[in-house]
C-alpha cells in the first residue's frame, strides 16, 4: 500500500493526568493551498494513508455532479447524510431509508454490513428496543445510500457496487483523482467494504483546498463541491450527530469550515474563505487525538472563534472530577494562535 | 508527575489494512527478574507512569495480608474480583454486592462512581433493562469492595477511603512500595477516584517478578501474593470477563502467568516459574496495542502455548471479511520466538 515509513512524527497531542503527561499521540498534518503551496507541515505528509471516511464528501461528488441527486430530489439533509459518519440516531435512519426508497431499494441492498450505532446513546436505544443492528445503523449507511442512488442513475446494476471495478466506484475514484490530483493505485477495504485509496496528506490537503473553492476543478465538480458544502453547513447534524465533533464544529463555523472525521485518526477540512485545505493522520489512529489536532489547526486558522473546549477537552473521573486533559503537544508552540 | 520524556519509543505494534501498515503504536517494555536483572528492555523503562488498574493485585495485598479477607470468608472468586477490571456481567455484580454485604455495606458506600459496564454485551443488557448504571457496574467495583472490607478490618471509617491519607490507601501504598521497591511521591487520580502512584516500568516489572515468587518479600506479603495468584488462576473469569484478554490468557496459562490490564495502555505480568515480571506501557494508551505487546512477550516466555490469535488479532469489515491485522512491529524480529 505505502512505502515503509521509518521517520518519527512529532507528538501532536498530550494526555495529562494530574501534573504529568500520561500518554502521547504522534502524527502528521498538512495545511496546503489550492496550488499545493504549504501553509503548515508537520511529520510525514508524503506517505499515502487510507483516507477512510475523511473523503466521504469526495465520494459523494459523482452523486451530485451526475445529476443523480437532483433526479430524485435529495435535499440538504440527504446530501449531508451522503457525506456522513452518522451516529445512528432515529432521524439518520429514517432519512437513509427514505433515500433508498426514492430509488425503490431497501436495507437489504446496502453492502456496508450491520453494526451497532456509532453514537453511544443511539446504541443504548437500540439495545433497549431488543432489536439487532442492521446495515441502516452502520455509520456509513448514508454514503452507501448515495452510492445506490448513483448506481440507479448510471443505469447499472446495484449488485457489487462496493467493488473497485463497479461503475459507481470507477466514478468515485475519478472524482477523487480529479480533486486531489493523486493517482492512487490499489485500494484497501474500508470497514464498510467500500474501497479506500491511499493518498498522501499533502495531496489530500490540496484536494480539500480545491473542494472548498472549486479552484482548478471542472465546472461540474466545482458546482458539486459548492452544493455539498452548503448542504452540510445548513444541516451539520446529519453529517455526524448529537454532541459529535464534526457537528459541533460546523455548527460554530457554518460555511467557513467543512471538517470530516475518518477512522484510524484521519481528519480533513476545507477552509473556503482562506483557500486552504487540511489533512492529518494520528499515527496510532486515536479519535481523541485527531479531534484535538483538528481543533488546534482550526484555532490557528479561525482565531475569532472560541474553540477551547475542543482544543483542550477535560478527562474526568467516573464521579465527574477533572483529573486530566487532552491538549496540543509542545510542537504547537512554534505555531502560536 | 514524571520527568519530561523526549526519547522516542520503538514501534511495538503495527495495524495493517490490505498489504500496508495503516497505524503504528509505540511503547516501552521491561521484563525483569526478582533482583532487577533485565531480561528484555525496549523504550523508556525508567520514566514513572501511572500504573492504573495494572497494579490492582498489589492494591489487594493488604486486604489479604491483614487477615481482612479471611475474617469475612472471601473465596477465590471474591479475591479475583478484588484484583479485577471486570466486565460488569451479572455474576460480577452479584459478587460485589455480596462482598459489600459481608461487611454490612452497600452500593452507596462505593466511591468509584457509576459507569456503564466495560463489557459491550453487559452494557447492552443494562440498556435493555432500562435501568441506569450504578457504581456496582464500574469495572473497578470489586477493587473498591476490597478496599471497604479492609477499612472495616482496620476499624477505621469508610468515608474518604479513596483519599491518599486514609488508612486504606496508606496500607495500599506501603504494599506497593514493599513489592516494587519504588518510593513514589505524589499520586494522581485514577478514573475510579482511587490514587495511582506513578512508578517506572523497571520497578513495576521487578515488583511483579516478586509478586510471582514472593522473593524478597516479608512473609505476610509473600503469603498474600501466593493466595491472590492462586485465586485468579482458579477463577480467571472474575478478574475480567467473557472473551476478555486477561481471562482468556489465564484460562490458557493457569498459574504459569498472572496478567493484568490497565487503562492508558499499561499491562503487567508475573511469571512465577520463570522468576520474571513484565511491565509495559503503550505511548498512546491504546488497549488493542497493549494486548498485542503482552501477547508478544508471553509468546516468547511461554513458547509451548499457541498464542497466535492474541499476537495477531484480525481486523474485520462490518461484513466479517478480514481486512487487516494488529501485529507486533519489526522490533520484535530481534527477539525471536
Amino acid at each position: 500500500m505505502e512505502p515503509r515509513d521509518d521517520s518519527v512524527s512529532p507528538v501532536l497531542v498530550e494526555v495529562t493526568r494530574g501534573d504529568g503527561v500520561e500518554s502521547r499521540h504522534r502524527g502528521s498534518v498538512a495545511v496546503v493551498d489550492v496550488d499545493g503551496g504549504v501553509h503548515l507541515s508537520l511529520g510525514s505528509v508524503d506517505v499515502p494513508v487510507p483516507p477512510r471516511s475523511a473523503v466521504k464528501a469526495l465520494q459523494a461528488l459523482p452523486l451530485v455532479a451526475s445529476g443523480a441527486a437532483d433526479a430524485v430530489g435529495l435535499d440538504d439533509r440527504a446530501l449531508a447524510l451522503a457525506c456522513a459518519s452518522h451516529s445512528g440516531e432515529a432521524d439518520h435512519l429514517t432519512l437513509v431509508a427514505d433515500m433508498l426508497a426514492a430509488v425503490a431499494l431497501g436495507v437489504d441492498d446496502l453492502a456496508c454490513g450491520p453494526s451497532w450505532p456509532l453514537g453511544e446513546a443511539a446504541a443504548r436505544d437500540l439495545a433497549r428496543s431488543g432489536r439487532p443492528p442492521t446495515p441502516l445503523h452502520n455509520t456509513c449507511s448514508g454514503k452507501h445510500a448515495g452510492f445506490l442512488v448513483l448506481a440507479r442513475a448510471l443505469g447499472t446494476g446495484t449488485a457489487g457496487y462496493t467493488e473497485p471495478d463497479h461503475p459507481v466506484q470507477i466514478a468515485v475514484r475519478a472524482a477523487i483523482e480529479a480533486v486531489t490530483g493523486a493517482a492512487p493505485t490499489e485500494p484497501v477495504v474500508d470497514g464498510c467494504s467500500a474501497p479506500t485509496w491511499p493518498i498522501t496528506l499533502g495531496d489530500l490537503a490540496r484536494g480539500f483546498a480545491r473542494f472548498g473553492t472549486g479552484a482548478g476543478l471542472p465546472a461540474d465538480l466545482a458546482t458539486a463541491t459548492e452544493r455539498l458544502r452548503q448542504a452540510v453547513a445548513a444541516e451539520p447534524w446529519f453529517v455526524a450527530g448529537t454532541g459529535r465533533f464534526c457537528t459541533e464544529i460546523m455548527t460554530l463555523t457554518g460555511s467557513r469550515a467543512f471538517v470530516k472525521f475518518g477512522a484510524e485518526g484521519v481528519f480533513t477540512a476545507a477552509m473556503p474563505e482562506l483557500g486552504l485545505g487540511v489533512a492529518l493522520k494520528v499515527e496510532d489512529g486515536a479519535t481523541r487525538a485527531c479531534e484535538v489536532v483538528m481543533a488546534a489547526v482550526l484555532e490557528r486558522l479561525l482565531p475569532d472563534l472560541d474553540l477551547a473546549p475542543f482544543v483542550r477537552p477535560a478527562i474526568r473521573s467516573r464521579r465527574g472530577a477533572v483529573v486530566g486533559v487532552v491538549r496540543p503537544g509542545p510542537v504547537w508552540a512554534d505555531f502560536p494562535t
